[in-house]
């Protein structure tokens, strides 16, 4: 049988009272010799609080998982901060998975949670197959997935939620043809992910709306680094390279993700070619860091808090009721522009020269 | 009593091996029906497959603590990937908690994981006080601390690591000193940890050592944003505002760290001043964003994967034997030259004019 609260205050030779105020940081008024007896007790019998008996109790947990690509990326780090405050609110702990945006790291990652009786999770790795979910799904486990819509020919019984990463990618052209380009490429990392083939789709819709010819370029990486630290920054050099060579070269550019952006403008700057005066720029995400670049970066504005509170409500709301019908929550994007766009000059249309120029 | 292996086996109709099958993801040859029926048997009686029971039995959890002042901060999620990836090849799992450096919450949180059987921490806010940790010590909690050493008056068994941070603060003034600097400044948020005190006595050190006379510029944040994400670049904005009114201004500042470097060298650009051009500058922790800003910074280096697993070991060890003696591992800091820094012309000797010049 469990240990029971009485029998530690049994062995301390004090009240239940003098425990509890142990166990919950009352210990200001308290005797020193007093709170190394009630310690001693504790860690001699072995005592566990509350929660490991609860959990046995109700197979639930008051731990959430939170599943990321990296927490080193700068987006994921600051929407897990988002996340982790709310949750704490809500009396809930964070389990933090690194996943590499790989299926087999995140079935692993989804074994242990339920192993420690977690029931809840929010996954932001967006991979396109999500199949191994079910089985979880099956055995009790609830999942918000974010930066994701449900797949049309196989929908799991998830709810997602997201920014319209088309009207991201639409938007971002937008405001480029909007300031005079023409010549509007699109640079993406291989589109493993929904999130990125939307944004990628939302470019080409915009470009075929003004009549003109998309380019995208899509770059491996060539030197695979530690996972995501600077991954993306370091497509964005390599793509900065292949630019420089291009003639003619594109006036501006849509970049998939802001660290692709920021990876580019280092680039770009080395080669002696400023933006936005050489080349514009706009990238995805607003990262806290886009203000700190030079030139600032103008970019599609996630809203971190907004998608955060919305998560741990569906998360809540699945936990209570796992029969609940399945939602797909989409945020709309704000373009925060900044300096990393130059305005072109509009071009004067040709006029028909009628009869010889007089002197 | 707890529901066995051998209970959902029944009710599926199936044979343990199955359900081991099952709960260890060796699924691939199995019909979908059975593997459809052993999920609803876990989840109709409620099975919790080992660690749970475990849990009760032993005591101890398969999961670690990782305290950070906040996880947005690039510097804190590069260190915490680091040890995630090294706890899950240990079988361990990371319970996050962004604390703010505010002891309240770290209390908070060591409770809440005391309570989930957590018997392992990592703690990296290296705040001056620490008592609070005292207590959970004593009920059987093991705890690593990054960034700080011991405090010579309050000794608690709690395994330091950290780099050298005063001669992190040391070399990188030698640094700017070999590169001709005289009028060096330092620049700091307020010294609320012991790892920001170390680093601005190198600097004093050093500048005491080649007698020259030291300014150190203590900056609050005027608005306090989100703990983190953008503080300490806020501060490093703030402060070049007011370096680019001094006069004479310093040639060359080193700062508490890199996130505060790239506020300034963004404001100072900003101000028409350049870096390295006007004003030199070297930062502390060698971010991975550190080359990507353009000047790409010059930095002391924190090498965090050798950091991170000397922590873990530690904790293992200590978890292991909870009566080791303590250690303090001090990691030297590796000067990461970039090209923030300058080289001044050396200042030529004054000549004594023996007669009057020749016409």
């Amino acid at each position: 049988m469990a240990v029971q609260i009485q029998d530690v205050a049994r062995h301390a030779r004090v009240s239940v009272t003098t425990v509890s105020n142990v166990l919950n940081g009352r210990m200001d008024r308290m005797r020193l010799g007093t709170l190394r007896r009630v310690n001693e007790a504790i860690r001699v019998l072995n005592y566990q609080p509350n929660q490991v008996a609860r959990l046995l109790k109700t197979g639930r947990s008051p731990l959430l998982g939170l599943l990321v690509p990296t927490i080193a990326n700068p987006f994921f780090g600051s929407l897990a901060r988002e996340i982790d405050e709310r949750a704490q609110k809500l009396g809930y702990r964070l389990l933090l998975g690194n996943t590499a945006r790989d299926s087999e790291k995140e079935r692993d990652f989804l074994e242990s949670l339920m192993a420690f009786g977690v029931r809840g999770v929010i996954t932001t790795s967006s991979i396109v197959e999500q199949d191994h979910y079910r089985s979880f799904i099956e055995r009790g486990l609830s999942i918000v997935s974010f930066d994701r819509k449900s797949s049309p020919h196989a929908s799991l019984p998830v709810d997602y939620v997201s920014i319209d990463n088309f009207e991201a990618g639409r938007a971002a052209t937008e405001h480029l043809l909007a300031a005079g380009h023409r010549a509007i490429a699109y640079v993406t990392a291989p589109a493993k992910t929904l999130s990125r083939i939307d944004r990628r789709d939302g470019y080409l819709a915009a470009m075929k709306r003004a009549r003109l010819s998309a380019e995208i370029r899509v770059v491996e990486l060539r030197v695979k680094t530690a996972f995501g630290d600077s991954d993306m920054s370091e497509v964005g050099r390599n793509v900065a390279n292949e630019v420089a060579k291009t003639n003619p070269r594109p006036t501006a550019i849509v970049t998939m993700n802001d660290m692709l952006a920021i990876g580019m403008i280092a680039r770009l700057h080395d080669l002696g070619l400023r933006v936005p005066n050489d080349i514009s720029l706009v990238g995805i995400d607003d990262l806290y860091l886009d203000p700190l670049i030079r030139p600032a970066i103008s970019s599609m504005r996630q809203p971190l808090p907004d998608i955060a509170q919305a998560m741990l409500e569906r998360l809540m709301a699945r936990l209570e009721n796992p029969k609940l019908p399945t939602t797909e929550l989409v945020f709309k994007p704000e373009l925060i522009a900044r300096d990393s766009v130059r305005t072109l000059a509009p071009i004067p249309s040709k006029r028909v020269r009628v009869g010889p120029a007089k002197r």
